[in-house]
Protein backbone atom coordinates (compact mmCIF):
# COMPACT_ATOMS: atom_id res chain seq x y z
CA UNK A 1 0.00 0.00 0.00
CA UNK A 2 1.40 3.62 -0.77
CA UNK A 3 0.56 6.22 1.47
CA UNK A 4 -2.33 7.62 -1.58
CA UNK A 5 -4.33 4.57 -1.40
CA UNK A 6 -3.48 4.43 2.31
CA UNK A 7 -5.05 7.65 2.64
CA UNK A 8 -8.23 6.78 0.25
CA UNK A 9 -9.19 3.89 2.01
CA UNK A 10 -9.52 5.49 5.26
CA UNK A 11 -11.36 8.51 3.62
CA UNK A 12 -13.25 6.24 2.15
CA UNK A 13 -13.86 3.61 5.33
CA UNK A 14 -14.91 6.88 7.44
CA UNK A 15 -17.29 7.81 4.50
CA UNK A 16 -19.83 4.76 5.72
CA UNK A 17 -19.81 6.30 9.40
CA UNK A 18 -20.14 9.89 8.15
CA UNK A 19 -24.69 10.77 8.76
CA UNK A 20 -23.49 14.12 7.99
CA UNK A 21 -24.25 14.45 3.47
CA UNK A 22 -21.79 17.09 3.38
CA UNK A 23 -18.88 15.96 4.82
CA UNK A 24 -19.46 12.17 3.74
CA UNK A 25 -19.21 13.26 0.12
CA UNK A 26 -16.13 15.68 0.79
CA UNK A 27 -14.53 12.03 2.38
CA UNK A 28 -15.64 10.13 -1.16
CA UNK A 29 -13.95 13.07 -3.04
CA UNK A 30 -11.11 12.73 -0.62
CA UNK A 31 -10.96 8.59 -1.42
CA UNK A 32 -13.70 7.69 -3.57
CA UNK A 33 -13.14 8.04 -7.56
CA UNK A 34 -15.87 10.29 -9.02
CA UNK A 35 -16.80 7.08 -11.67
CA UNK A 36 -15.89 4.75 -9.22
CA UNK A 37 -18.23 1.08 -8.60
CA UNK A 38 -19.30 -0.54 -5.26
CA UNK A 39 -20.78 -3.66 -5.43
CA UNK A 40 -22.10 -6.21 -2.34
CA UNK A 41 -24.89 -8.78 -2.24
CA UNK A 42 -27.73 -5.98 -1.24
CA UNK A 43 -26.82 -3.45 -3.93
CA UNK A 44 -24.27 -1.49 -6.02
CA UNK A 45 -23.18 1.92 -7.09
CA UNK A 46 -22.45 3.49 -10.01
CA UNK A 47 -20.33 6.50 -9.32
CA UNK A 48 -19.65 8.53 -6.29
CA UNK A 49 -23.08 10.03 -5.82
CA UNK A 50 -25.15 6.88 -5.66
CA UNK A 51 -22.45 5.47 -3.26
CA UNK A 52 -23.00 8.48 -0.76
CA UNK A 53 -26.65 7.62 -1.18
CA UNK A 54 -26.66 3.88 -0.57
CA UNK A 55 -24.49 5.06 3.08
CA UNK A 56 -27.18 7.52 3.38
CA UNK A 57 -30.07 4.25 3.79
CA UNK A 58 -27.55 2.27 5.66
CA UNK A 59 -27.20 5.20 8.38
CA UNK A 60 -31.18 5.65 7.67
CA UNK A 61 -31.97 2.08 8.24
CA UNK A 62 -29.61 1.70 11.52
CA UNK A 63 -29.14 4.63 13.40
CA UNK A 64 -25.80 4.76 15.39
CA UNK A 65 -24.11 1.57 13.56
CA UNK A 66 -21.33 1.94 12.07
CA UNK A 67 -18.67 0.00 10.04
CA UNK A 68 -14.95 -0.13 10.73
CA UNK A 69 -12.20 -2.34 9.06
CA UNK A 70 -11.02 -4.95 11.22
CA UNK A 71 -7.66 -6.37 9.74
CA UNK A 72 -4.54 -5.11 7.98
CA UNK A 73 -4.87 -4.08 4.53
CA UNK A 74 -3.79 -6.90 2.30
CA UNK A 75 -2.15 -5.84 -0.97
CA UNK A 76 -0.31 -6.57 -4.11
CA UNK A 77 -0.31 -4.77 -7.64
CA UNK A 78 -2.80 -2.70 -6.15
CA UNK A 79 -5.33 -5.71 -5.25
CA UNK A 80 -6.16 -5.22 -1.83
CA UNK A 81 -8.47 -7.18 0.82
CA UNK A 82 -9.48 -6.63 4.28
CA UNK A 83 -12.11 -7.36 6.29
CA UNK A 84 -14.69 -5.09 8.06
CA UNK A 85 -17.39 -5.32 10.67
CA UNK A 86 -20.99 -3.83 11.36
CA UNK A 87 -22.09 -2.86 14.87
CA UNK A 88 -25.37 -1.47 15.94
CA UNK A 89 -25.74 1.09 18.35
CA UNK A 90 -24.79 -0.35 21.07
CA UNK A 91 -21.78 -2.25 19.68
CA UNK A 92 -22.83 -5.64 19.11
CA UNK A 93 -21.95 -6.70 15.80
CA UNK A 94 -24.48 -7.80 13.45
CA UNK A 95 -22.76 -8.64 10.28
CA UNK A 96 -18.56 -9.11 9.17
CA UNK A 97 -17.58 -8.85 6.12
CA UNK A 98 -14.47 -8.81 3.38
CA UNK A 99 -14.02 -6.15 0.94
CA UNK A 100 -11.98 -6.62 -2.59
CA UNK A 101 -10.65 -2.94 -3.83
CA UNK A 102 -8.80 -1.69 -6.62
CA UNK A 103 -7.32 1.68 -7.07
CA UNK A 104 -7.59 4.75 -9.64
CA UNK A 105 -3.94 5.73 -10.86
CA UNK A 106 -4.11 8.87 -8.48
CA UNK A 107 -4.54 5.97 -5.89
CA UNK A 108 -8.58 6.88 -4.69
CA UNK A 109 -10.74 3.67 -4.60
CA UNK A 110 -11.68 2.50 -7.66
CA UNK A 111 -13.94 -0.56 -7.24
CA UNK A 112 -14.95 -2.62 -4.06
CA UNK A 113 -16.50 -5.78 -4.00
CA UNK A 114 -18.10 -6.84 -0.76
CA UNK A 115 -18.68 -10.39 0.45
CA UNK A 116 -20.61 -10.84 3.40
CA UNK A 117 -19.75 -13.30 6.33
CA UNK A 118 -16.47 -15.40 6.16
CA UNK A 119 -15.64 -17.30 3.33
CA UNK A 120 -18.12 -20.47 3.47
CA UNK A 121 -15.90 -23.70 4.74
CA UNK A 122 -16.50 -26.93 1.95
CA UNK A 123 -19.81 -28.68 2.50
CA UNK A 124 -21.67 -25.87 3.86
CA UNK B 1 -22.54 -19.76 -9.37
CA UNK B 2 -23.91 -20.92 -12.42
CA UNK B 3 -23.58 -23.94 -13.96
CA UNK B 4 -21.13 -22.57 -16.50
CA UNK B 5 -19.20 -20.80 -14.32
CA UNK B 6 -18.83 -23.72 -11.65
CA UNK B 7 -17.38 -26.33 -14.67
CA UNK B 8 -15.38 -23.11 -15.76
CA UNK B 9 -13.57 -22.67 -12.31
CA UNK B 10 -13.58 -26.81 -11.54
CA UNK B 11 -11.23 -26.92 -15.28
CA UNK B 12 -9.08 -23.57 -14.16
CA UNK B 13 -8.47 -25.59 -10.85
CA UNK B 14 -7.60 -28.63 -12.56
CA UNK B 15 -4.98 -27.60 -14.64
CA UNK B 16 -3.04 -26.21 -11.51
CA UNK B 17 -2.87 -30.07 -10.87
CA UNK B 18 -2.15 -30.70 -14.47
CA UNK B 19 1.41 -31.50 -15.85
CA UNK B 20 1.00 -32.43 -19.13
CA UNK B 21 0.61 -29.50 -20.93
CA UNK B 22 -1.71 -30.89 -23.64
CA UNK B 23 -4.07 -31.92 -21.17
CA UNK B 24 -3.47 -28.50 -18.88
CA UNK B 25 -3.89 -26.42 -21.83
CA UNK B 26 -6.90 -28.14 -22.50
CA UNK B 27 -8.41 -27.80 -19.34
CA UNK B 28 -7.54 -23.87 -19.60
CA UNK B 29 -9.59 -23.82 -22.89
CA UNK B 30 -12.59 -24.84 -20.91
CA UNK B 31 -12.12 -23.18 -18.16
CA UNK B 32 -10.05 -19.76 -18.38
CA UNK B 33 -10.88 -17.29 -20.93
CA UNK B 34 -8.41 -16.33 -24.24
CA UNK B 35 -7.41 -13.31 -22.74
CA UNK B 36 -7.89 -13.89 -19.08
CA UNK B 37 -5.39 -12.51 -16.64
CA UNK B 38 -4.07 -14.02 -13.43
CA UNK B 39 -1.95 -12.44 -10.82
CA UNK B 40 -0.80 -13.06 -6.99
CA UNK B 41 1.53 -11.63 -4.91
CA UNK B 42 4.58 -13.71 -6.87
CA UNK B 43 3.86 -13.32 -10.32
CA UNK B 44 1.18 -12.81 -13.52
CA UNK B 45 -0.06 -14.10 -16.59
CA UNK B 46 -1.44 -12.60 -19.28
CA UNK B 47 -3.63 -14.97 -21.57
CA UNK B 48 -4.41 -18.18 -21.44
CA UNK B 49 -0.53 -19.70 -22.75
CA UNK B 50 1.17 -17.02 -20.03
CA UNK B 51 -1.32 -19.27 -17.66
CA UNK B 52 -0.33 -22.50 -18.20
CA UNK B 53 3.69 -21.89 -18.77
CA UNK B 54 3.16 -20.50 -15.02
CA UNK B 55 1.71 -23.61 -14.13
CA UNK B 56 4.15 -25.40 -15.33
CA UNK B 57 7.10 -23.88 -13.68
CA UNK B 58 5.17 -23.78 -10.36
CA UNK B 59 4.81 -27.95 -10.95
CA UNK B 60 8.70 -28.07 -12.13
CA UNK B 61 9.36 -26.49 -9.18
CA UNK B 62 7.54 -28.71 -6.86
CA UNK B 63 6.93 -31.95 -8.35
CA UNK B 64 4.68 -34.05 -6.73
CA UNK B 65 2.59 -30.64 -5.51
CA UNK B 66 -1.11 -30.35 -5.50
CA UNK B 67 -3.47 -27.28 -5.12
CA UNK B 68 -6.86 -27.81 -3.88
CA UNK B 69 -10.15 -25.35 -3.49
CA UNK B 70 -10.79 -25.42 0.49
CA UNK B 71 -13.58 -23.76 0.46
CA UNK B 72 -17.12 -23.50 -1.15
CA UNK B 73 -17.42 -20.44 -3.67
CA UNK B 74 -18.51 -17.44 -2.38
CA UNK B 75 -20.07 -15.55 -5.76
CA UNK B 76 -22.74 -12.54 -6.39
CA UNK B 77 -22.95 -10.66 -9.23
CA UNK B 78 -19.75 -12.50 -11.30
CA UNK B 79 -17.38 -12.01 -8.72
CA UNK B 80 -16.48 -14.82 -5.99
CA UNK B 81 -13.85 -15.77 -3.49
CA UNK B 82 -12.83 -18.87 -2.61
CA UNK B 83 -9.84 -20.25 -0.36
CA UNK B 84 -7.13 -22.95 -1.78
CA UNK B 85 -4.10 -24.76 -0.11
CA UNK B 86 -0.46 -26.05 -1.77
CA UNK B 87 0.26 -29.31 -0.78
CA UNK B 88 4.14 -30.77 -1.18
CA UNK B 89 4.20 -34.49 -2.51
CA UNK B 90 3.67 -35.55 0.74
CA UNK B 91 0.23 -33.79 1.49
CA UNK B 92 1.68 -31.57 3.86
CA UNK B 93 -0.04 -28.07 3.32
CA UNK B 94 2.96 -25.63 2.94
CA UNK B 95 0.63 -22.47 1.37
CA UNK B 96 -2.83 -21.75 1.91
CA UNK B 97 -4.36 -18.86 -0.29
CA UNK B 98 -7.43 -16.94 -1.58
CA UNK B 99 -8.55 -16.37 -4.85
CA UNK B 100 -10.53 -13.62 -6.16
CA UNK B 101 -12.57 -14.35 -9.35
CA UNK B 102 -14.47 -12.62 -12.09
CA UNK B 103 -16.03 -14.28 -15.46
CA UNK B 104 -16.55 -14.42 -19.10
CA UNK B 105 -19.87 -14.05 -20.02
CA UNK B 106 -19.88 -17.30 -21.34
CA UNK B 107 -19.08 -18.46 -17.70
CA UNK B 108 -14.84 -19.06 -18.18
CA UNK B 109 -12.95 -17.46 -15.43
CA UNK B 110 -12.01 -13.82 -17.04
CA UNK B 111 -9.73 -12.62 -14.05
CA UNK B 112 -7.77 -14.34 -11.17
CA UNK B 113 -6.41 -12.23 -8.38
CA UNK B 114 -4.61 -14.58 -5.81
CA UNK B 115 -3.54 -13.48 -2.51
CA UNK B 116 -1.12 -15.95 -0.29
CA UNK B 117 -2.15 -16.49 3.78
CA UNK B 118 -4.89 -15.66 5.74
CA UNK B 119 -5.96 -11.79 5.85
CA UNK B 120 -3.70 -10.51 8.53
CA UNK B 121 -5.40 -9.59 11.47
CA UNK B 122 -5.15 -5.34 12.87
CA UNK B 123 -1.44 -5.03 14.35
CA UNK B 124 0.50 -7.43 12.30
Amino acid sequence: MNDAMNEALGAYAAAWNETDAEKREHLLEKGFAPDGTYIDPAGKANGRQELSTMIAGFLDNRPGSTIEIDSEIDEHDGYARFTWVAKDADGNAFLPGMDFATFAPDGRVAQIVGFFGPIPPLGT
